[in-house]
């Protein structure tokens, strides 16, 4: 940034002389804070300059500038994250790294289900075993690991896990598997008055322990799948157990269900990616708000950077380009997937 | 407020004299600064002196002071309100009268049921089938007055209501059948870094649409019944539609549990009240926090300024006694009931 070029004139009066210099210096700090706000550090350095960049940054210009045609109150600037794909990386899916922990911190209080599924592939390390048995051998794996537990000592057991463990693939800390460009944008709307939400097929009690840590969303603005609980008195303490009874897992339209549930507002923004077609309900309901909003997704084509996978029937692409959603190609779009690491 | 006794000299030269005088100004200004700061005003003027309300200060002070061994960081300052008899009067019961008036307006669009209940007790202003009916014909009323709704259309009814409708037995608008008092106590809760949420048995989309007006609470942070939605396109606008599948009512246990689910953490502070057992749940779960809690049931015991009422069983005094939870007799601690008339 350049300082204004203001010269300075020498007078003979020591008082006059003295006082000119500190007008000179008051000129130059007005000056200067006024070329600090004519030309802000970029807030998104690591997307790339271009159409896609140009258009997030217009569309907040226009929401936010009063007096526009597309001004939106602040108490009405929502946006909405997917997180497995569009805040961190979901290969492979960190949530079940943590089931398996789970697993076998449960087998170790109870040996006698050892020779058990899902206990005994989550002992053996058995990867695949979750990663083929599809979504219910999944669930299942969450009932049998979360059933005995309470609120706080999931809490604990998640905050635990999230303590030492690594990212298989990436050998680094799971804080350092977020996405930079995400958390640059997500500072960017909270400083032009955005509430910014999760809304992930993902467990609602596993994201809330990290939430605001990674990503600066407060846990209460974590929207995700959840267990029905049954409050019980424990040794005179109420507490609420997790029962084997799933809620409608959040994904598809139930994202945007469970988006007027928590919120009750259409987002003004939402960002997904493509992967499982999980995020189209919830863009599909963003659009269907009166007035502007503006629909992000990921499309994960950076085999060299991240990781490439795409959806048999694209049909994620293939509604955005119907719709007009805005595809963040991480290739081409994002000059830097990861954070400086400080591991 | 005294003004601190500042005197002023004068002395010879003009240019001290003046010195001493911008002193002196600078002086009394930061005194009485100091004097506002050590006897701030009251910021619970319609709750009477005494324990009750020395409780409540005292609760909030401690945990607001650093150092102080009940110190509560000010992310885990949840303070939840239940709505009908806690923060506005319940007789009657103010989304009922709404229900009605949906009714008539459904009746209005298809006269072919008017004939049929719940639309003819409604067209015939007939309360007392209503509030005879039990929760049955009300959530019947509900499904028949709401199913045809979108989310935006149900929101413009609900702002129809209140824009117009005025409490029967008081004659006064709806905004004015707050509680003084808990307005105070939700300003006081929020000057300190509470974050304010309503947890009720009433719906949550008509408690929405004016929470942040009579509250200063935001519509994101209200709790209350739902029924299931679907998101359907209509005429390419994607939209939620209500179903007649009715979510648990957000009663007893369910008030816990919904806490949960929306806010993810124990409540620092509850207030409910007696009348219905409704906030039993909600205040065991908040007392079974880890650390220091309070919780306030309002006992309705003033026939002459609000309206007298109990349950059969006392059940919710009975757990208070037994608890410690606190009790507010609108007849001894509340010096005002309702604010200021601006109608």
């Amino acid at each position: 940034m350049e300082k204004s070029g203001v010269t300075v004139s020498m007078v003979g009066n020591a008082t006059v002389r003295r006082s000119f210099f500190l007008l000179v210096v008051l000129g130059i700090t007005i000056f200067s804070g006024a070329a600090a706000m004519a030309q802000p550090a970029d807030p998104l350095p690591s997307w790339t300059e271009g159409d896609l960049k140009q258009t997030i940054e217009q569309f907040v210009a226009d929401i936010t500038t009063a007096g526009s045609t597309h001004f939106v109150r602040p108490e009405d600037r929502i946006a909405v994250f997917d997180n497995d794909g569009t805040l961190w990386s979901e290969e492979p899916w960190v949530q079940g790294l943590f089931l398996e922990q789970l697993l076998r911190n449960a087998a170790a209080r109870h040996p006698e289900v050892s020779e058990q599924q899902p206990y005994k592939a989550a002992l053996a390390h058995d990867r695949e075993f979750f990663e083929t048995g599809g979504i219910r051998v999944m669930i299942d794996a969450v009932k049998a690991a979360m059933v005995e537990l309470s609120r706080e000592d999931f809490d604990a057991e998640v905050a635990k896990f999230f303590a030492t463990a690594r990212h298989p693939a990436l050998d680094v800390p799971m804080s350092q598997t977020v996405y930079q460009p995400a958390l640059e944008l997500l500072d960017y709307l909270r400083a032009n008055g955005f509430k910014t939400y999760i809304c992930s097929g993902g467990g609602i009690d596993f994201m809330r322990v990290i939430s605001a840590d990674f990503y600066g969303i407060e846990s209460e603005q974590v929207i995700g799948t959840s267990y029905r609980k049954e409050l019980h008195e424990i040794d005179g303490r109420w507490e609420l157990l997790t029962t084997s009874d799933l809620n409608p897992i959040n994904n598809k339209d139930e994202k945007a269900i469970n988006i007027d549930l928590h919120i009750g507002k259409r987002p003004l923004l939402v960002m997904g990616n493509a992967g499982g077609r999980g995020d189209i309900g919830m863009m599909n309901y963003s659009q269907g708000r009166k007035g502007v909003s503006l629909q992000l997704l990921i499309d994960h084509d950076d085999a060299a950077r991240e990781f490439a996978y795409a959806e048999d029937d694209n049909a994620s692409l293939n509604a955005a380009k119907k719709n007009g959603w805005r595809v963040i190609s991480m290739k081409d779009d994002w000059s830097v997937i990861y954070p400086a690491s400080d591991d």
